[in-house]
């Protein structure tokens, strides 16, 4: 349904936590995630946003690595030294990301496949003991196939969003953040639309991706409560099944970077 | 609602976007937003948390100052040549910031009662022609008084939350932001809950209400729509009429801050 039609008609975004067992390396997240709808009475609509908790695709993925497998580097043991974290941990870290910012107590600010997070996504939180969890190896890959299944099985085009936790400069606390999409514009371009007042906007850009994945950590929690999925619907998604990937500026352009940067 | 017992019946998350009038200096907000729920046949239920744009508060609470009126300073002329920005609205910018962290192309970012934003929260989005909104004055005490307007018209307590847009740190698009809150907690603590193998979490918060507004953006739009007002139905808000205020964390606490003050 297009947004504004949905404003028309004036039917509420509506977000449904749906619950799992516990997923397993291994396990089709897939099949998990529809056993998930029907213990809710639910099933996918046209439009409808898929969200999915990035642990719970990477343990699904097989993302476990064991700390004890782990031989650390020179590098690895220096930025241990400096931030406190595990030399093993610092060692996959750098392994995975393609730019470390810098380090402060128990994080490294890292870039992986151009996304800014903490410790290039690695967490040792939902993982068993002694081990850490990688991000997804390809989520926006992972996202597309699973529209493709949910196109399969239900005979519906929905978007889907691989999600993660984030904090934001000097805030307290995490919002959502997405680190793959498929099936959705992942950005909303309003340049050229006019505001209150019939003036053009200028610079609006509405991050489509992430305000949905931040909406779904209202139903999903972090913590133990196997909530992996959340599904949204009648939401401003314009839906696309060609689109796939989340979309990052170079650090030459971040607002952030430009001015941060020259600070001591 | 409890937000265990919420899960356990398995409500959805509902947000309504409510339309209202073009919002004019020194108009009634409150009454507004009354006559919008009337229009959407909609009122307050216990635990609803409401979402009011930033630039609505502001406009209601005549923050609009008209650009003639200005006389830049020096150091105004000084970062409008390093920006491209009027020199007129930078001189606002550097009366309104507490801190200016430097700037680049059409931004100054500056640091407003500990909230980190672009030039001040100062916009010309959604004003009048040759006008520009300053942030509202003091938007959790704003928000204060329409929970307790609600509270005494509805006999409900709700929350409420002043929203406004943001980028993040490379990436493409804006998601929401509370810069003031009343009547829950704005951060949820889940540290020393236990995660899905019973590890304690070590620094988990969540960003409750940046998580709401965020989720708001989805129903409210940033252009020319008129809907200034979300209703969030069945969130997982903690509520607490004495809470106000949105919280942020000093410079040196904060992950970006500490991690990209070092590249050049």
């Amino acid at each position: 349904m297009s947004s504004s039609k949905r404003i028309e008609q004036n039917l509420p975004l509506t977000i449904y936590g749906l619950k799992s067992v516990l997923i397993h390396p291994k396990d089709n997240i897939f099949e998990i995630l529809c056993d998930s709808l029907d213990a809710a009475n639910l099933s996918f609509e046209d439009g409808d946003i898929l969200v999915i908790a990035e642990s719970a695709l990477a343990t699904s993925e097989n993302r476990l690595v064991l700390l004890d497998s782990v031989s650390p580097s020179a590098d690895a043991f220096c930025y241990s030294k400096t931030t406190g974290l595990d030399a093993r941990e610092v060692e996959l870290i750098l392994q995975e990301s393609e730019h470390v910012f810098g380090g402060v107590s128990g994080v490294l600010l890292t870039l992986w496949n151009g996304i800014l997070c903490p410790n290039a996504g690695i967490d040792n939180s939902n993982a068993p003991e002694g081990y850490v969890i990688l991000y997804p190896k390809n989520p926006s890959k992972s996202a597309q196939q699973i529209m493709y299944s949910a196109a399969k099985r239900f005979k519906k085009r929905i978007g889907v969003i691989i999600a993660d936790s984030r904090t934001q400069p000097l805030r307290l606390g995490c919002t959502g953040v997405a680190i793959g999409a498929a099936g959705f514009e992942a950005v909303l371009d309003k340049r050229g639309e006019k505001d209150l007042f019939g003036k053009s906007l200028h610079i609006t850009r509405i991050a489509a991706a992430d305000i949905l994945a931040s909406a779904a950590e209202a139903v999903m929690g972090e913590c133990g409560e196997c909530i992996p999925f959340a599904l949204i619907r009648n939401s401003f998604a314009v839906m696309n099944p060609n689109a796939a990937g989340v979309l990052t500026i170079p650090a030459d352009e971040c607002m952030y970077l430009g001015c941060l940067k020259k600070q001591d």
